[in-house]
C-alpha cells in the first residue's frame, strides 16, 4: 500500500494558461480503462524534455527526440498498456501514425505532436485502437482535467499522482501544475516513469533544456524503487509564457531561482509520490549521503543503499540490521573511502562510526526507528561539502507479486 | 528450494595429501551447531587468495590479507554465525586473537594462521564462544572431513557445497577438493561466499596469486544473486605441493593450463551450486553474453539482466515478459550499443532482433522454455569475438522472506 500518499484533490490542481488536457478510452489491455491522454497547447508555449538514457529506448523517445527539435509543439498524445518500446521500424512507424493522426485532429505538423507510451514492453501498438480514441479525447479537452489525466497515465500505480504551486516570479504570480506516473521499474536516467510539468511563465526557448535538467536532477532523478531504467522515461516540461512575466533569459537571474524552485518543488513531490507508491511498497526511505566530495560519489553511495534487495528487505522487516547498510556503504564503488571517518545514522540515533557499530547504539533505538512509516537513512562522509539524497521504499512479498502476476 | 542440486556424497570428497579439517561446536548463533572450521596444511603448503572489494571489508579479511604476505599457512580458522565485519578495530583484535590461540594449539606463529568469519554484520565476534571451541576442532582433525566441513561453513545454505576432480599434470595424478558457502548477498568481487580449493599439486608460490585469479575470474567471479556484494567474501586456493609433480614455474606451459583446468572445473561447480542454492531459488539460470568487444561489456550486460528484480520475477512466475531482458541490455551502461544488430535467444528460441521482437518468435516458444527449471538466456552483440557467462537465480517470495526474517 503506498506509504502516507493520497490522489490529490482534484481542485487542488491549478490549470495552467493555455493547457488543456482530454481524456478517452482506447480499451488497449482492458476494456472501459481510460487510456488515452491528449494534452494541448497553445501557440507559442515552449517545451523540453529529458529521457530515459537506456539503449532500446521506445519508439516514442526516439520521436520526441526529433520532434522537439521542431520547436512549436502543439499537442502531447500519452498512451497506457503498451510501451512501444523492442519493436524496432514497425513501432517507429506506429507512433508516427498515432502524431499524424492528432496532427490532422488539431490542424498542426506531425511534428508538432509528441508521442508517450507505458505499459508492456515487446508487443506491437494496437494503433486500431488507438486511433479510433482520438476524437473522443480532443473532444473532452479542457483545462481542468489534470486530475483525470493523471489517473489516466496510470499502469501499476495505485495512487494518481499531481501536484500545483503558485509562485512569484519578475512580480507576476505565475502558476506551475504537473502530474506524473510511476511506481515499479523505477530508477534515475529515469524512472520508468512518465512527468509532465506545465507552467503559464515566459522562459526563453533557449533556456528550456536547461531547466528542465535542473529540475529533473533534484526530483525525478533522485527516485528509485528496483534499479530497473525504462525504455520510456520521459519527462516534459512546458511553459506556456502566458503569465505575463518578462520573458526569463538568464539561467543566473533571481526569476530563473524563483521558477527552477516552484518547478522543483512540484517535481520533487510527483518524484516521492513514485517511491511513496513504489510496488509493494510499506515503507517511504529517504538516504541523504552527507559531506561528500562532489554529487556522484554522494549519488553513488546514496543508490546503492537505496537499492540494496538486502537493506529494503530488512526495512520490510522492521529489522534494524545495518550491517547491510554498511555493505552497501562499502561497494558503492568509492574506492578511495576510509570507512573509520564516516559516519550512519538512522533517523536521529547515530549507529555506526569508526568502522564499527557506534559505543551509544542499542538495537532497542534502532528498531523504534524501523517501526516508522518514513524512515531517513543519513550518511556522513565528512571529506568535503556537497550532499544528495534519494528516496526509495522498502522490499516487500507484494513486489515479487505484483511483478510476477503482471502481465496476467 | 535449491534447484537440482544434492549435497556431494561425503564419499566423493577426495582427500588432499597434506590437508586436514576439524569441525565443532562453539553455539555461535544456536547451541549445538557445527559452527568451527579448523584447516591444517602441511609444512610447504602454497596459499593464495582472492578477497571481497567491499570497501567495509570484515576484520577477517583484512588479517587474511596480512598474513597471506608471511608465506608459511599452516591453518585456516572459520566461523558461521557472526562475519566479525564493522567492528572496527575491537573486530580486528578479536580475530587476531582468534588466529593466536590457533597458532598456540598448533605451535605455528599467529600469522601462520588465516582466519574467515560469516554471519551477521556489525556484532561483536563472540570469542569467549569461538577460543573454548578451538581444542575440540583440532582434535577432529582429519584427511577426509571436507563433507563435515562443507556443512559447518554453511548459513543460509540449505545444501552443501562440495566438488573434487583428478587431473594428470606433468605425468602425475593430481587431486582437487573444494567446498564453499553462499547462497545470498551474492555478487562478483566476490559473492558473499567462503570458497577453499585444494590441490596436492606443487607449484610454484610466485605463480599462485594469478592462479587463484585466473580461477575466480572463471567461477566465483560470474555469480550473481541479489546484486550485493559481502563484507566477507573469500576465495582460497592452497597447493600442499605433494603430489610429486615437477613444481609448476610457467603459466604459459601446459602442466600450469591442466591443474588450472581442474581447478575451474571445481570452482565453476561450486559457484553454480551457489545460485542454484540461492535464496529462494526456484530456476537456475545462465546468462551468457556472446560476441562482444571485450569481456568487461559482456559481463556488463550479462550483470544487467542476472540482476534485474523485472528480469528475475519474471523467471518465477515463468512468465516470458521477455521485454525486461531487452529493458536490462538497453540500461547495461554500454553507451554505444547498437540494439539494432543484436540477438537475443531464451534457450534455444530466437526473441528478438533487429530492435524488437523476432517475426518467428510465439509467445508458446518463450513460455515452454520458462517452465523449464534450469534456463540460459543468450545474448549475440555481434561487434567482437569475445564471451562472458554468468549465473544467477529467480527472484520469489522466499527471497523477500528468508531476507526480512534472517535475524528473527
Amino acid at each position: 500500500m503506498p506509504v502516507k500518499l493520497a490522489a490529490p484533490d482534484p481542485a487542488s490542481l491549478l490549470p495552467i494558461r493555455g493547457v488543456r488536457l482530454g481524456i478517452a478510452s482506447a480499451g488497449i489491455k482492458k476494456p472501459g480503462r481510460r487510456d488515452i491522454t491528449l494534452i494541448e497547447l497553445a501557440p507559442g508555449a515552449r517545451v523540453a524534455g529529458v529521457f530515459t538514457q537506456n539503449r532500446f529506448c521506445a519508439a516514442p523517445v526516439v520521436l520526441c527526440k526529433q520532434h522537439l527539435t521542431h520547436g512549436n509543439i502543439r499537442a502531447l498524445v500519452i498512451n497506457t498498456g503498451n510501451a512501444n518500446a523492442g519493436t524496432g521500424d514497425d513501432g517507429l512507424q506506429r507512433a508516427r501514425q498515432t502524431c499524424a493522426a492528432v496532427a490532422q485532429l488539431m490542424g498542426c505538423a506531425t511534428e508538432a505532436v509528441l508521442p508517450f507510451s507505458t505499459g508492456v514492453i515487446l508487443e506491437p501498438l494496437p494503433i486500431d485502437k488507438i486511433l479510433p480514441a482520438l476524437p473522443a479525447a480532443q473532444a473532452d479537452l479542457a483545462p481542468d482535467h489534470w486530475s483525470e489525466a493523471a489517473h489516466a497515465i496510470m499502469t501499476t500505480d495505485i495512487v494518481a499522482k499531481g501536484a500545483s504551486r503558485r509562485a512569484q516570479v519578475g512580480g507576476k504570480t505565475v502558476t506551475v501544475t504537473g502530474i506524473a506516473k510511476g511506481s515499479g521499474m523505477i530508477h534515475p536516467n529515469m524512472a520508468t516513469m512518465l512527468g509532465y510539468v506545465a507552467t503559464d511563465a515566459a522562459v526563453a526557448p533557449d533556456l528550456m533544456p536547461q531547466l528542465v535538467k535542473d529540475v529533473a536532477d533534484v526530483s525525478f532523478n533522485c527516485v528509485t524503487v528496483d534499479g530497473d531504467t525504462s525504455t520510456n522515461d520521459s519527462f516534459i516540461l512546458i511553459a506556456t509564457g502566458q503569465a505575463a512575466n518578462a520573458e526569463i533569459s538568464d539561467a543566473t537571474g533571481a526569476d530563473y531561482a524563483a521558477l527552477k524552485a516552484a518547478l522543483s518543488e512540484v517535481a520533487i513531490e510527483l518524484a516521492q509520490a513514485m517511491a511513496r507508491d513504489g510496488e509493494g511498497a510499506t515503507k517511504f526511505i529517504t538516504v541523504a549521503v552527507e559531506g561528500g566530495r562532489d554529487r556522484a560519489e554522494c549519488k553513488q553511495i546514496a543508490y546503492a543503499i537505496a537499492r540494496s534487495p538486502l537493506v529494503k528487505t530488512a526495512f520490510f522487516a522492521s529489522d534494524p540490521n545495518l550491517g547491510r547498510i554498511l555493505a552497501a556503504i562499502g561497494y558503492a564503488g568509492v574506492t578511495d573511502l576510509d570507512v573509520n571517518t564516516l559516519q550512519v545514522y538512522l533517523g536521529d540515533v547515530l549507529v555506526a562510526e569508526k568502522g564499527g557499530r557506534a559505543a551509544s547504539y542499542t538495537e532497542a533505538q534502532g528498531a523504534a526507528v524501523m517501526r516508522e512509516a518514513d524512515i531517513t537513512v543519513r550518511v556522513a562522509l565528512n571529506r568535503g561539502n556537497v550532499n544528495a539524497t534519494v528516496w526509495t521504499c522498502d522490499f516487500s512479498y507484494d513486489y515479487v507479486k505484483i511483478n510476477a502476476e503482471y502481465r496476467t
